[in-house]
């Protein structure tokens, strides 16, 4: 099943528990934008373009479960009910660029409720799908980047889980694998929420696509000692020079691949690149609960002495200059990236 | 107390059971060489110096506990200990170093049983005095390079708790901070056993310096912001070239050091320079167990997917360029570092 999905005989939003992966796969039911919203607050579901689509469903789930009669208070209802999913996630940009889209197709139409009704499910599934076919494109075109028997370092998840499916970073991997190259994959762990060891493990397991954890702060290791040839990852945010911010650790990983001439590759979609930054200095940074950094057990034991204090910022910048390439729906992308980067962010998105 | 001393009264070695902290102190007693075998292999006590000297003790331990009545046979007793002591961590140079030194003193012995248990004692108490003082050498000559209201990152645990007393980069900004400068650390956990998170954070409260918990992957966040103004961290063995073997993510860190021109200090006795090597390539990588990786829990539940497997270098290189200077018992050593240090090294080791 994909990561979100819309259930058409009950009109509930489905979504996977990520909370419980690795240890428990469960599949959970929402029937209105109230319980979407706190989903997606409490992470049930996690990931840009799976939140854009989370939230989309979510007021799908609104138009189903409403008995209004007259388009009018449906579209009262919808445009109430897509408040209460913006403010479940409020940093997220797919979220707030997902419900923007949903809401010009609510007030957009001039037919029945009924009509109202079936027209945002089908604009919900077409973001959806959309998710689905970009991250095919990507997967395409980064898969070329791979050769037979490659090493791949990648880090946090950036797979199905992270998307409707497939992913980005990720899927270009399972793309390579399902095309037949052998491929390993050494999975950053992704301190401090360590989406790698619990989310892309476990993603990789079942397309049994061989590979170890390492904890982050060994990929230097292993990129040094000439055992990796490409290293993968997604972005959050990109700028117009294609400065990338993405989840924290990024950066190190990127300038330890620098270091040893191994390719480091960002996989995102045009959507992602913000032509008004011109660079990642302008990106701002959010700063997490330091309970995500104390939190830690090991062996049923605290880490962190009672009292200590954490700094836990959720990004970094990466600046252009570490990467190789930046692969895209409409492509991958080589320096100079100001001017390819522009033409193709243009094209793809008709602006 | 230090972390491993003699006891006079009871003949025990006693040490801080650091596998407790930071949740509990504790101090254990043993009575023999076996029980310190024991607690060596355990990681009782852990860093190479405080190994070196807590097997010192430990053969102290043997001699103090056996009633053999002339000194030929207390020899053959006290040889065979050392064969014990020495298999309790194969790999830690220091503890050769430490047995090697001590079974100089039984050879050399031409007095009686008594006398041999005396200048066996004297020898292994003399080897924690020494690497004391040689602590507060590096950490006098290394606070001079901290300027007053420094934000310094801190790599693994090299304080109190990894030597007798002191330690070696932590002694450096401890010293710096009873000078009077104001220092804030930033404390990387130290993915996997988390030295950092546990036991140089407990360390630091200890002294009241003002500290913040990172994950080892935001170093470059804080490095690239403009928020850090130098680097310290330790060695566990050093190249003739200045290139340094220590805890994994050293490298990284430094990598990011280097990039965003923060200085970046390793703080290490000439003990752990070994000018028969000539670059740390030569230096080999020890890799420990996939459980250190795997076995993470986050508020209750495991990390990692049932059946993953890791890899876990323990340690990396980091190359001598990227470091700014070498903080040593003998000054602060800069480039370039392959003439100097051997000077150093050769002046203070008397070679």
């Amino acid at each position: 099943m994909r990561t979100v999905e819309w259930d058409d005989q009950t009109g509930q939003v489905k979504m996977i528990d990520q909370r419980l992966l690795p240890g428990e796969f469960k599949v959970l039911g929402f029937a209105d934008h109230h319980q979407v919203a706190e989903a997606i607050t409490d992470m049930v579901v996690r990931g840009a373009p799976a939140i854009g689509a989370a939230a989309a469903f979510g007021l799908a789930a609104a138009a189903h479960r409403s008995d209004a009669r007259d388009a009018a208070a449906l579209k009262r209802e919808l445009i109430a009910a897509a408040e209460v999913l913006k403010a479940s996630r409020p940093t997220a940009v797919n979220l707030a660029w997902a419900l923007k889209r949903m809401l010009k197709v609510v007030e957009q139409s001039i037919g029945s409720a009924d009509e109202l009704r079936a027209s945002v499910v089908d604009e919900a599934q077409r973001i959806a799908d959309e998710d689905v076919e970009i991250n095919l494109r990507m997967a395409r075109h980064g898969a070329e980047l791979i050769q037979d028997g490659d090493t791949i370092i990648h880090h946090c998840n950036t797979g199905a889980l992270a998307t409707v499916d497939w992913g980005t970073a990720l899927g270009v991997i399972r793309m390579a694998y399902e095309l037949g190259k052998r491929v390993h994959v050494l999975v950053d762990e992704t301190r401090p929420r360590l989406q790698g060891a619990r989310l892309t493990a476990w993603e990789l397991q079942q397309y049994g696509i061989p590979f170890d954890i390492i904890s982050d702060n060994a990929a230097g290791y292993f990129l040094r000692s000439g055992q990796v040839q490409k290293v993968f990852f997604g972005g959050d945010r990109m700028a117009a020079n294609g400065d990338v911010a993405n989840k924290i650790g990024t950066y190190m990983l990127a300038l330890a691949a620098f270091d040893n001439q191994v390719p480091a590759y960002t996989v995102v979609p045009t959507s992602t690149v913000d032509l008004s930054l011109a660079h990642g200095g302008l990106i701002p940074i959010e700063e997490r609960n330091q309970h995500e950094v104390l939190g830690l057990e090991f062996e049923g034991l605290p880490v962190a002495p009672a009292g200590a204090s954490a700094r836990n910022p959720a990004f970094d910048v990466t600046p252009h200059h570490l990467l190789t390439g930046i692969v895209t729906e409409a492509g991958v992308i080589y320096p100079p990236f100001v001017d390819n980067l522009a033409r193709a962010v243009k094209a793809e998105q008709g602006i």
